[in-house]
C-alpha cells in the first residue's frame, strides 16, 4: 500500500493560510470604521447600512447600491517582475473605486481575491496592505478577501488580483451624463503615470523591443528607476470628487464623469456623452508624463493609437456646467488635484475630437 | 522606421471584447429584477434598495450589508481540460452566496471576473450563461463583471474566475451560532458531490496517479464519466434556506449555520460552535457519493484526512433547536433538499466529534 496522500503534499498548505491570515488582520482592521460588524470566523463580511441613524436617513432617501469589478491586467505580472508587492493593491482598489465615481458614489466597503502560485505569508502580507492603503486612500473599508493558491494556473512567482467595490448613491444624484450640453466645461485631473491600462503595450516595448530591465535607469526618464515609473500607483479621485459632489447638494453642476481607463480619452468619455454631443479636446492643455512620450518614440506608436490606449496624463474627467467651471477647478485644487481645463462640450454625434 | 506597434499586437484585441459583450448580454439582463437600474454604458452596476418602498421598510428597519468573494480553485483546470465550461460559473456563484446564506442573509446581486490567456467570444459566453444560471438559482441578479485578456500570465486554454455577492440581513435577525445549546439537532443538506473544494487533492490522484483521462468511464462510479463527475455543480441552498427562514421570523429556531467548504464538516461547524459545545455527527447518517469512496481507496487517503479535505456528501449544516428539527427537516424536504438529522450539540470545546 502506498503512502496516504494528503492535502499538503497536493499542493495546499493549511498552516501557511493560517499564518497569513494573522498577518494580514492588523491591516484590514485599519480600514474599518464603526459600520463594519466584526464577527469571529464569520462566513461573510458585514457591513450596516446605518438605517436608522437620522444622518444617514437625511441624506439618502432612496439609496442605490453601485457595484464594480475590476482587476489591474498585466501590471501585477511587473509586480512580480520586481518583486515589489505593496502598490498593485492601491491599482486594485483604484480601478474600481474611480468606476463606480463616475456615478456620483460614494464607496463603502471593498473586497480582494488574490490567486496565486503559492501562498507566501509575507508576500500576500504585502498585497494586502497595499490593497488596505487603497481603502484608506478612498475612505473604505476592506471588508473581506480571498487568497487562492493554484500552483497548476499561476506560474512560480505568478499572481492575479480582482477587486470588488460596494459603494452608495442617493438616486436622485446618480451622475449619468444626460445633462451634458454644449458650452459645458472638461475638466481633467492629473493621472500619476499609466494607470492599471496599455500594461501589454508598455510591456511589449520595454521589455521584448527594448529589452529593459526592471532595475535599469531611463536617461529620457530623468534618470527614474524603470520598475518605479511603471509600478506608479494609480491615482484613487474618490475623496476629493465625493467632498466636491457634497458642496453641490442641490445644484446639479457636474454633469458627467468619466474614469479614463482601456480605451483612453477616446474611449471613455463617450460612455457619458449625450448622441448630439462631441467633447473637443486640446491636446496641449496638460503636461504629459515622460513616460508616455518615452513610449510614444521607442515603439514607436501612432498618436492616436497612444490615445486609444493610454491615459496620456488625465486619469479622470468631470464635465461640468460652464458658469461653475473656474469654481470647481479652485476647489478640486484646493482638495490637492492637479486641475486642467482640457476642452469644451460641442455640438455633435457622441465622440471626441483631439485636437 | 520600424511598423508601428498597436495594442492589438500586444496581445489584446478589443473587437473581440466587444462581440464578447454584446453575447452575454442576454444571459445578464435574464438575471434582472426591478431593482436594477440598467444604465447604457455606465461606469458601475446599480441596484436600487428600495428604501421608499413598504414592503422593504418593514422588512427591514436595521439592514445591514453582506459580502464574499470567492473562487472556485482548481476546478477551473478542470473545466479547461474537458472545455466544458458552462457549469463552473453555478459553483462560482454557490461558492460566495452559500458563505453569505450562514449569516442569514439573502443574496441582492452578484459580479464576476474572469481572466483567461485569449478573449475567444464563445467561451466567455458559456462561462457568463453559468455565472447567470447560478444567479437565477440563488435568486439574485449579476449585476456586472470583468473579463481580463492576461496572454502572460495564463498559459493557453487556462483560465480563472472569482465572484462576488452582496445580500442583505436585518440586524437582529443575523445567525452569528451563539445561541447554539446541548440538545440542538445538526441537520445535514446533501451535497451534490465534491462541489469546489478538495481538486488540489482529487486531481493528484485521478491524473497523476491514476493516468485518469476526463473522458473515462468509471467503473466504480457506475460507469459514470470523470469529467461529469468531477464538474457536477455545487449545490446552491440559497431559496430552501431563506423561505424557512422566513417561515420563522419571530421564532429564532435555527441557531446556527455553517457552508461544507475547504476543511469539511471537521473545520467549518466550528467556525460557528459556542466554545463550550461540540458537534457530535455520526458518518453513518447520511449516504456518501461514490467518488469520496472512490478518491479514499484509490489515494488511499486516510479517513480522517478525507474530512479534513472534502464536503463527504454534506454540503450546507444548519444547527436548530430540538423541538422544531422534524418540522424543520419536513420543510426542507418539501422544498426539495435531501436532509439528514448527521447529529446532536453536546458540551465539549468548540469540537467537532466524528462517530
Amino acid at each position: 500500500m502506498s503512502k496516504a496522500v494528503t492535502y499538503e503534499q497536493a499542493g495546499v498548505s493549511i498552516e501557511a493560510n493560517d499564518e497569513m491570515v494573522e498577518r494580514i488582520q492588523s491591516f484590514v482592521a485599519g480600514t474599518f470604521g464603526p459600520r463594519v460588524i466584526n464577527l469571529k470566523g464569520g462566513f461573510a463580511g458585514l457591513f450596516r447600512l446605518d438605517y436608522d441613524e437620522k444622518l444617514f436617513k437625511k441624506n439618502y432617501r432612496n439609496p442605490v447600491l453601485v457595484a464594480c469589478t475590476d482587476g489591474v491586467g498585466s501590471k501585477v505580472q511587473l509586480a512580480a517582475k520586481f518583486k515589489k508587492y505593496d502598490t498593485v493593491g492601491i491599482d486594485l482598489v483604484a480601478m474600481s473605486v474611480n468606476d463606480m465615481l463616475v456615478q456620483g458614489a460614494e464607496p463603502l466597503f471593498f473586497l480582494d481575491y488574490i490567486a496565486l502560485h503559492k501562498l507566501v505569508p509575507e508576500t500576500i502580507a504585502e498585497m494586502v496592505k497595499g490593497v488596505a492603503n487603497g481603502c484608506k486612500i478612498a475612505d473604505c473599508a476592506l471588508l473581506g478577501g480571498e487568497t487562492a493558491e493554484m500552483p497548476d494556473t499561476y506560474a512560480a512567482g505568478d499572481f492575479d488580483m480582482a477587486g470588488f467595490a460596494v459603494g452608495i448613491v442617493e438616486r436622485k444624484k446618480i451622475i449619468t451624463g444626460r445633462n451634458i450640453r454644449r458650452g459645458d466645461v472638461i475638466l481633467g485631473l492629473a493621472s500619476s503615470g499609466l494607470h492599471s491600462n496599455g500594461y501589454a503595450l508598455a510591456r511589449n516595448i520595454c521589455f521584448k523591443k527594448l529589452g529593459l530591465k526592471m532595475t535599469d535607469r531611463i536617461t529620457e526618464l530623468d534618470g527614474q528607476i524603470l520598475g518605479d515609473v511603471l509600478l506608479e500607483p494609480t491615482q484613487i479621485y474618490v475623496k476629493p470628487v465625493i467632498k466636491l459632489l457634497w458642496q453641490y447638494k442641490v445644484k446639479k453642476v457636474v454633469h458627467g464623469m468619466a474614469h479614463i481607463t482601456g480605451g483612453g480619452l477616446v474611449g471613455n468619455i463617450p460612455r457619458v456623452l449625450p448622441k448630439d454631443c462631441n467633447a473637443a479636446i486640446n491636446k496641449s492643455a496638460w503636461q504629459r508624463h515622460k513616460i508616455f512620450e518615452f513610449l510614444r518614440a521607442k515603439g514607436p506608436v501612432e498618436e492616436e493609437e497612444m490615445y486609444r490606449v493610454f491615459n496620456m496624463g488625465i486619469g479622470y474627467v468631470l464635465i461640468v456646467a460652464e458658469d461653475f467651471a473656474d469654481s470647481i477647478e479652485h476647489k478640486l485644487n484646493k482638495y490637492g488635484e492637479k486641475v486642467y481645463k482640457i476642452g469644451r462640450i460641442t455640438g455633435g454625434n457622441g465622440k471626441v475630437v483631439l485636437k
